[in-house]
């Protein structure tokens, strides 16, 4: 029976690159959560370790894009093994970058560590936690196949880019106080940052979930509620609404 | 002859998606040049059709999204041609990106043109002006399947690094000099660092058409020269050759 044979095989392979993308969403997880513990415990050892182990996220995105390419010359896959495909390659580069984020705030981490310590500094481990439920629970979604779930991690950026928009207000408050705080907290800023781009990744894995599973898009728009970018001040009230500009969900902060 | 039409079809449509991506390069390179004189000029209109032409190039990613997959699908192309479909997936998310990037300087230009004029404003038109160059490069690269281009392009990312890491040292003494400066500082670092990152995403459309036309990755480590996540302050010294750290080229930063 080579066929039967055959089919079986290309199940194993489909199984085989999932089981890699599961894999290599929990080193992402891990690694999120050493890069915001090394901010919190000003802990240089642990961030040289998160640094350390990024090119393990490379590694896996190489292996499962080699894997990808094989399956795709030799099966030439259709319908929802096509799909099934082309997610593995989107969650990867995800997860991907995901590790970029974590190893430059471990990066960043080092830096602050030897600065005097700034108070916002406290916001950064309610972030992660939110990042890291995200990425947990689109990582269960993918296994599970379960769309709900995905989607329930996708509006959760929402309380993200608030939390990441009330960070950039503290923090410039902060600087005008002291000078001595402007250094910390440009650092503090772009960790804030990293992390909401992290949550960023996870809700397209989210989408990448919604089009493997009923294979069409994720329709509505993203939510994206990081208003940072539009501040004139620490203290500034902005009108979004009526300046036409809302719609702009699609713009991707840094 | 029947076979022979399908060849010469799939050929065709090989070449609508280079176009595609051609065309989508095209609108890529007038955002960012847009941003930046949006920012320059502190001209708010052109903020404004910058951020409302970034559908533009969600519409184009979308588009060689769903042309690629039906190809890979119907056709299940192989080798060279398997190629050319992974590299247009691969290209249009780095153009996309690019015009993510662009569209958020425009956001933050909105918030710099209500603020006080800072001097290290003059930096940005400079680094525009070397992503653009890197960016009209790969896709002349891309048009000519030319990788020694492609190559140069991938190369001067370590002078636009450069370019950041300086521009990121005078800010923080702008900032530390008045706390006026705070405000559009931070959003100037936030500028400089998104055309940072958009250099990245040309740098990795190099890759893509080495990846394209040789059929292999590019081995050697990316040039990653943004040192501004390890200061610790605007004239600091940091030895990243000592602290084992430079070898991290990898690490993405944002």
């Amino acid at each position: 029976m080579p066929a039967e044979h055959t089919v079986k095989s290309f199940e194993q392979q489909l199984q085989r690159l999932s089981n890699l993308i599961t894999q290599m969403g929990g080193v992402a997880e891990a690694q999120v959560d050493g890069a915001v513990q090394a901010v919190v415990r000003r802990d240089v050892d642990l961030a040289a370790r998160v640094m350390q182990a990024d090119h393990q996220l490379d590694d896996y995105e190489r292996g499962i894009e080699q894997e990808a390419v094989r399956m795709l010359a030799l099966r030439q896959p259709v319908g929802s093994d096509l799909r099934e495909i082309l997610a593995a390659l989107k969650i990867s580069a995800d997860l991907e970058r995901t590790g970029d984020y974590a190893a430059n705030i471990a990066k960043r981490s080092m830096a602050l560590a030897k600065l005097p310590s700034v108070r916002p500094v406290s916001a950064i481990p309610r972030m992660g936690k939110l990042v890291e439920s995200m990425l947990k629970d689109v990582l269960d979604a993918y296994i599970d196949r379960d769309v709900g779930k995905a989607i329930d991690a996708w509006n959760r950026d929402e309380e993200l880019d608030d939390l990441y928009t009330s960070l950039f207000r503290e923090v410039l408050t902060y600087m005008m106080e002291d000078p001595r705080n402007i250094t910390p907290c440009t650092h503090l800023l772009f960790i804030a940052k990293n992390l909401e781009r992290a949550g960023d990744h996870a809700t397209n894995i989210a989408e990448t979930i919604h089009f493997l599973v009923l294979g069409q898009t994720l329709t509505s728009d993203r939510p994206k509620h990081d208003q940072s970018s539009f501040l004139v001040g620490p203290t500034a009230d902005v009108d979004l609404h009526g300046s036409g500009l809302h719609g702009a969900d699609a713009v991707d902060d840094l």
